[in-house]
């Protein structure tokens, strides 16, 4: 091999091994600090969660077991939360006592867009919405984002309405 | 009064009772031998519910307390319940550890569309969402129902999509 296969395969590889860090997994009480409330403030408004309003929260989540399921990816290198998505598991009379699984707060850190990341996560979600019995997953979007959740699977249903009380 | 005036004292006093009886309450264990289920049939699927299943899911429900209401409208002189309607509260991080609620599986028995009982029905999932301390309110519904929910007060947000598993 010359020098420049021999680079190319280093960067390949060093690609490999920086995506296989790149795990879908759940949210740990632990990933406050390492940037979690952060990356949400990419995507609307959090700004003051202290250690025991966040605390209080996860315990409350955690309490409802896998009908409540916050996903995360961590950057092992940088040891930063870079991509999350939620799924929380509604039970209906309607379907034959059916449940149907809602994807909420999906959001890829802004340094790190273009590696599947997104799709990483909504993956993890609609798989443990599938596994926990779901006959359907739902997810509401802005127009912009039709395409990817189309590329993921979804089709376009109905329109969101919203009352905001504050 | 002439004939014609008391016929119609009478009549308005026959509809403000009638209405009176039309009161939005949650869904009780025994709303099932009054039609909860067939009603839910004019909305969708929901073919088989044995009295076991109701029973287990009710209990479900129920041990969520106000984190997952079921509205219901009952008819008082048929014995009937004719409006339902749902709402559950979903916990976030986002917006300082907010809550939203989100309506889901509203329908109004045919025979009695235009008594205003979608309204009411709406109207007391918005009220317990708002009493819970949600920051806003969300359902999803089609365009032809828009109309109805701008009149009660909703905004049109994004696109609902979907991804079905069976």
């Amino acid at each position: 091999m010359n020098m420049t296969v021999i680079q190319s395969v280093k960067k390949k590889k060093m690609q490999n091994s920086e995506e296989e860090k790149l795990i879908a997994r759940r949210l740990k009480i632990t990933d406050k600090k390492k940037g979690f409330i952060e990356l949400l403030q990419q995507l609307s408004i959090c700004d003051s969660v202290s250690e025991k309003e966040f605390e209080d929260r996860f315990q409350e989540l955690e309490s409802l077991g896998d009908d409540h399921v916050i996903c995360v990816i961590e950057d092992e290198i940088s040891g930063k939360i870079i991509a999350t998505g939620s799924v929380f598991i509604e039970k209906k009379f309607l379907r034959n006592c059916g449940k149907v699984g809602h994807i909420e707060d999906v959001v890829v850190d802004s340094s790190a867009r273009g590696k599947q990341l997104g799709k990483k996560v909504i993956n993890f979600l609609t798989d443990h919405a599938r596994s926990v019995g779901c006959y359907k997953v739902i997810l509401d979007c802005s127009v912009e984002n039709r395409a990817f959740y189309e590329k993921c699977g979804f089709k376009p249903k109905e329109i969101q309405m919203a009352m905001y009380f504050v």
